[in-house]
């Protein structure tokens, strides 16, 4: 079970997805919604752009949710939450997450170590860059690029 | 001097009180009053809440208040304040605010490390598992549970 | 070049400025204008503010920018982002920034220990003591007390 | 495959093994033998005291090993390490190995949240306890405690 | 209960015991003896320094001790052991410790945050600096700069 | 002023000393000797490696150094220290070392975030890798590759 906002999908993202996919028989990955946030792309524009970047990776289930991941889990009977790990920063919030996580349901979740090439991305600061016209090729899966710049500056 | 937003007060808040409750003659709870952003439950209820977790602890004073912290201390003649720490996310504000309410009054905080048993647990995070149905008997205390609950889904 | 809100600047950012003036021919100071958040002061009261506490600094221009920090920096042919680094919760996301901003252009960024002194210091710490009365002499510069006081309090 | 000196192990490390049996078909317990530094157990005490205390997990091989961890994964045909991570202390030198490891032959590192019950376990920490007749009960399984008792005091 | 190797005392010691002083009707100063590392200063020319250090602080009591720290609480009768935290490196660790220490007698660890002058400070730094010649007047209390040149490079 | 041990220099250095020398008019490479602690390559050794991986850079001296690094700085007339950054667990000490610089002397220490291809890198790494036959290819420069192996293996 891969979760995230992927609003959108970056390279860091497909990296950690294309590793639980050669561990794990079949990998989910869950496009969190969220309610009270209105993002970028709606839910079904990073379904298709996640489709679009994991083409290549065969035994991927791409769906939204809502509620509790754990709860989620139990109904695909995912047995594991993968997440990468960029940073300090981001550890201590992960850590919560995922104890509070064990402690409801057991479900486990597994830290990957980022490929160092990616540990500075993430959809914000992608967003920020393009928004002012930075070039990130490279940095987000070829189909998102079109979109994102039209998204953001109106013009691909 | 315990200060907090306590929206509500966990098991974790608890255990620091408790602590601070062994070791200094009084203890003051100062649920933190923030005009500009509106909690789940109002300062009344927080102190209510407060008061039935606390029962057992008997030398705590409960009372709102707003504006510094320091001012606040000087008046009940308060001399430490008592946080807890969880983790090293929460390290680098707290000293911060430490260091500056120091130099402000001279009054010194005193960190508590977090029961490992409740170094997962914040409000927030209490409240967003709630709110999805999940399962939080034991990290809060007995009498939270109904009222937080019935405020979230609107059932206890 | 010198990057920040500077709402309004602290003796902190004083203190990384003047370093960086004895370190370069030519320092930028570069005031980060964001559509989307209102500031305490508008950008050119920040720009009044910085001149009047950097009198005593030769080699400064300050201007105001908005966009990519990148762009900025090869317009005036800055060769390098200077900040200063107060502690570890800063360092996660000015990496980041570094990394993304050093793979768009090749401009580096270099990060200066804030003086210990200054350490516990934020512009949004300072409006936040000033609110409620604090005493904040020795913390901002001369020129930026009664302004700051006047427009959080209403009278200085 | 779950690496460590395991000298001794604690109930920290069953913990982390016991997840890591619940996900892989198979797991590898690997007693890392450091030629230039003698432990308080031998590498074949250590591996007694993991039988006698991982007995009710059933997939469990325990090895020693010396060498390159990913090369002893690739004679094993295991797909990837599994550690435990308590703390951010752990965290840089723990990236700093996983990226190290994943260039090396591509094995994946991944990591699990340490029960929160067990935070704060170490192997150093607790022979410093025994040393000074503190009680470990509940920290190490109960096949340790004699003979850490009996190496560390002479008597148990 | 102040507890710490004192190899010398430094002025952040003094800052961090003067403030326990303020806070207990009694602070005890515990000079550690491990009797495998020998220090620079022997623990009875420590306790000379540290006494020279504090004749300003009216409740405090120097003593030696080895064993487990919450034996000789207990003995002494001491509620609290009270640490200066200077950086988040220290943190983890000292949590560490706090835990265990809590478990093994239910006595707690209060954090003080460490004066920001001070907060570069460590005993091993000065004994570095000083025995390249290098000036730490202010660093540490002036009883203790002529034993410690005198100690490190043969004359004061 | 780019001060380490070098032991042996890696491509992590040498990306950190060609940022400075695109900085500075002209960079110190400062192998500092420690009298008490024997390393792989003698201090002679290291230059010349360093030697042959900076050929390519105009404006760097290499020099060995003992004592107070601030002294040499001044010595040399250099105006900061610069080093890399890879990781919060780096950052507490190179922070303290940099402030108690800054007091001995007043010279700077300037940061450089480490290319995220490299942050994974560290000299110990590096030999133990190398000493159980691990491939550090891309990793040390081409004239460090030999030498190394037949320092740690016997045979290169």
């Amino acid at each position: 079970m891969c979760p995230g906002s992927f609003d959108p999908v970056t390279n860091g993202h497909v990296d950690i997805i294309e590793r639980a996919s050669g561990l794990a028989d079949r990998v989910f990955v869950a496009v969190m919604v969220n309610q009270n946030k209105q993002g970028l792309f709606t839910a079904e524009q990073r379904i298709d752009l996640l489709s679009a970047s994991l083409k290549h990776v065969d035994n991927v289930t791409i769906e939204t949710f809502s509620g509790l991941l754990v709860d989620y889990c139990q109904t695909n009977g995912a047995r594991a939450i993968v997440k990468g790990l960029r940073a300090v920063g981001d550890f201590d919030y992960e850590l919560q997450m995922a104890q509070m996580n064990h402690r409801l349901t057991g479900v486990d979740t597994l830290f990957v170590a980022t490929n160092p090439l990616y540990s500075f991305l993430s959809s914000s600061l992608i967003k920020e860059v393009v928004a002012f016209g930075g070039d990130i090729n490279g940095l987000v899966p070829a189909p998102v690029l079109g979109p994102l710049v039209d998204a953001l500056t109106g013009h691909s």
